[in-house]
């Protein structure tokens, strides 16, 4: 029963992911929803990443249980934000967006940055409309997440992994990481980078510049 | 509509629990549900929670959205283990583990750790029918977690702060940390950890038997 009522509400989702898609499209905003466990450093690379696109116009949808910390760091960076509180909800889906996009100014909008709730398993089954899913690892949580949290690592285009400086403090096998997660998805795009000390970051902006 | 659908699923939900409840009371089993994001660190605490406790029967249910590599850690040390795979499911519920229970040697066990799925949200929803719920925070996640993902934090009777050897390579401030979760929960009993170097386990395993 309860499986049943999980595929009704992914059908509706997917119904207004395409209306947002469209959306996003005639505003010619390229969007990108960003997934990762909790304290993976989501925010952090959402405000790198404004730096390093200082030439582009961005903004930021903030997802989390509670709180407005998220929203008012990327608001110091003087960017357009707008934070979603999910009450209960684990994950955003594509309602929760199209119903905060009339606070977001369209027109005025090269890139959306949609940070999703820290969690790695139900933000990855509901499209909100996004161009691409971009995923953080922080390599302090361990090389074997790949094969425990399969779905994001599939559903992603980039897999981040973040706080590189403290590599050599932990016992994480990398190359392990890596194999894990090219094996559940050849396409992937790999990044090692650091949100604190920089390392990588002009790699991942680069390249995100060509995505687009 | 979705509201509705998942106040139904925690009536059931609870119903089950209560009927495990029972079957474990009858055992003189006392049972923990452990829970933290990904990567926290719950297998290693579960390993080091059955070197210290030694003189009782510890059995372990291992909840994974997909793979058995926690189980097979926890089947090195001789334990009696069961690997729930929840295939989409991103917490366990009473019902998956009423499934189990046949598996278990009921009446050769003292304790039960049932270790949930990797997600700081889902899982605090859910009763399984134990005695306390019990949460590890890695201090690699940063200091907004409490007030991010406030439920946890309220449901848990402990919070374990793992990882305190890599504290000196971290911005974190531990004290906020703390101070934020005892706001939600006065009766959280705090303990810092390390499953690596096994710092402050003795004292989190004496404060369990004390419990029980």
């Amino acid at each position: 029963m309860k499986v049943k009522v999980i595929s009704r509400i992914l059908e509706a989702n997917d119904r207004i992911a395409e209306e947002n898609r469209k959306i996003f499209k005639s505003h010619g905003i390229f969007v990108i929803n960003l997934m990762s466990a909790p304290g993976a450093g989501k925010t952090s690379l959402v405000e790198r990443t404004i730096e390093k696109l200082d030439d582009l116009r961005v903004g930021v949808i903030e997802g989390d249980i509670a709180g407005t910390d998220d929203a008012e760091r990327i608001n110091r960076l003087n960017v357009p934000v707008v934070q979603i509180n999910t009450g209960g909800a684990c994950h955003l889906d594509a309602n929760m967006i199209n119903e905060v996009l009339k606070e977001m100014p369209l027109n005025d909008l090269d890139i959306l940055i949609i940070e999703n709730v820290g969690n790695l398993v139900c933000p990855a089954e509901f499209n909100v409309g996004e161009d691409m899913k971009v995923m953080i690892l922080s390599i302090t949580e361990g090389h074997d997440k790949p094969l425990k949290y399969p779905l994001m690592f599939r559903e992603s285009s980039a897999l981040l992994l973040n706080k590189i400086d403290l590599l050599p403090h932990l016992d994480i096998d990398l190359e392990r990481t890596k194999r894990d997660a090219l094996t559940l998805n050849p396409s992937l795009t790999i990044f090692e980078v650091s949100c604190k000390t920089g390392t990588g970051i002009e790699t991942w902006a680069q390249w995100l510049r060509g995505q687009r």
